[in-house]
């Protein structure tokens, strides 16, 4: 049995807590995907081609693990690259039940079933919003998120010279 | 890659939700051992051997399937028989909070990962302590069970003439 | 259309919240049966007796309410009694995933339908097992229970003469 | 004693779990109002003409429920109409938490109760927001929402010829 | 050992709540600053001077207690001012959630401590966005803010006129 | 001002994370007495005298920490030791509820504050009751518990020659 799974989401950017993440489901599944989102209702703050480009270094050295961009149902995107599961991360009480809702949604809309993995507890109060708004803050996200990230967030808010 | 996950619990008696849930993950690992607990801190209803059987007819069906028995740490359970996932049903808010304290331990005592999965949403309500308590009431389990168990809790509860 | 309410509950012994709650639903409903489960798992402070007429006493003024006692399944009594309701109150999360699991089982059970309502935001706090523990500790329970049962508390922990 | 009880909402669109709601609020009251708030914060995707039509459809066979629209604050409109009573759905915690804190708010500015109910387990994870989050994304919403919605959501999202 | 606390928040406007938390919050710290956000996302009903003005008349006669404003990082601000802890009032579990969150980052970066305090159980239901809300309905909110805010809100949405 | 806190609990034993909320609570008020409850439901694991020295050799560095024991209310006991506010650590959600319970009784009985104060995240799936279920099953808890208590959970279960 070759098990393949998606680990959907924004990225925008990735986090530490993430990768976190997504070492740990490639442990357990033969194959991973991780799905970048394109179109979300907000704006985000990093462009499609510049969240893959994070997320594939970030992710380099992990042999089974590849990096694609999808719109449209998330089921027909596990459908379309042959995934039984999808992996979601869960930190708090209020993301498990948005999780819980969409998990048998997703259910009912296809055959692919949901698994949820914790993050690091290091890493349990990690969001992308957070590291947006504290880099925009001023503040340091150095250990939050990939060298990449950093240096990316760092010229989106202070400009290339800064 | 070959995973084998392992599923604990004390299964006083298996109900209709844990079958369905053993279904769904034997269909994304290699390998799945349901591991009942033999000591508990209340006296269960059924003996380990009752439970073994009524297990065992539940998941006859499916072959990468096996039934255990274990106490002491679950850690050292998934040790022995090679697992390297620990599989987790979570209906409530509640269940979730206590899980994700007994995932975070046991990931500090070894190198187990967890996972959590939904059961079907018509059994979101099921627990083997509300089986229990129905039966004694004299309420019907009917389709909350496998049929062996439900004939079980009719015997337990009446005795074997009625 | 007549509509019946069963208010269900162990009431050892009664609070101000409990008669709150049925206040409340005295006013919503035809007719409010409030029942007192006689077996319960642990051993009650108050005799099935006493937690009757604690509560004779303090619905008295309440013309659509009776009281009455109940063992066996909850949906057993509502259909003997005739109830298409059966009213819960909920104060926590974590008393309403609690409520949800036993609606939805009851809901499986019988037609009976469940609904929730409040107590008062100043007995959100308030619960039997509360009231007795500060009693035995010596504290004051006025305003929190009706006054015979104030009186009551103050015998069974200082005895007759205390 | 005749008890009206209010629905309200803002319905766009209804979907099966909101007619599941009003078919067992119209056992438990004489009589019950479907009240579809006009103006809310985000720019509805039916109007309020569109939303009136598809409600009145969904329950023209109840013949103790009727639909109106409202604006301004809802204990207004329960006055208004003689109602004593708000009916509101619950699915999750986080609901469970803002129509707490709305119907304590109620209960301070008027005389009003509000009772809480569930829709069927199958119908937890529905909401409107979900239904058209897949209609736009191009996945069936059939048996989720009356047949008329789901006819009126396919045009919305695909134009009159599609 | 002196102890100063700061009380972080939007106050767009303050609330009774707000006021109450204050009040025991001044009883436990050697000196208390409440500091107003200037810059939210969303854009405020009242200006920075009105938010200053209304929180400066409603803790006037409490002596340890200062208001300020500021935007940027809570850490800088809490280093600024010398303060060793901050405040949060928490009224439900959500809150909790997104606060636990807030607290563990504060702490990642700086040595700043977060203490949660809960404000009155007749003030738990009561939030700014709800006080506003009720305004612009033309409901009364007289008991749930300041005097001056009653007013301020009044001629917000009936103009100075009304 | 002079500010002094208690921090009750039953410490069978005191683990990692007492200590860590101990040491946080001692920076933000002039003086911390750490309270260990004589009595309780369920007969404990260590005696009292057992629990004061565990916990007095763990905090003995810190010099405006003292310990010392109570039985009877809470509020009775801060009224005596001159305490204003009790510290309370949370970690879930459901340590959240009975919390919030907690204070509003403490807050109705007395005039004693409660404030809510988190431990690090690395501890916040600890509890006495896991340390001591771990020890019983063999595992070990170093790093989870002071030096001396690892030892004596050892004796515990192990007996004096182990």
């Amino acid at each position: 049995m070759k098990t393949r799974a998606v680990y959907p989401g924004t990225f925008d950017p990735v986090t530490n807590g993430h990768v976190d993440l997504i070492e740990r489901s490639a442990k357990l599944f033969d194959n991973l995907v991780v799905a970048i989102l394109k179109n979300t209702e907000k704006v985000p703050l990093f462009s499609i081609e510049e969240r893959v480009e994070m997320l594939e270094v970030a992710v380099r050295r992990l042999k089974n693990v590849s990096v694609t961009t999808f719109d449209g149902l998330l089921v027909d995107l596990a459908e379309r690259c042959g995934a039984s599961v999808i992996v979601r991360g869960i930190r708090a009480v209020s993301d498990y039940e948005y999780e819980l809702q969409m998990a048998l949604m997703n259910r009912r809309l296809s055959k692919v079933e949901t698994v949820f993995m914790m993050p690091a507890e290091a890493y349990s109060y990690l969001s992308s919003r957070l590291v947006k708004e504290i880099s925009l803050l001023g503040g340091s996200v150095r250990g939050l998120v990939p060298p990449l990230v950093e240096k990316r967030l760092r010229s989106k808010y202070t400009g290339p010279k800064a």
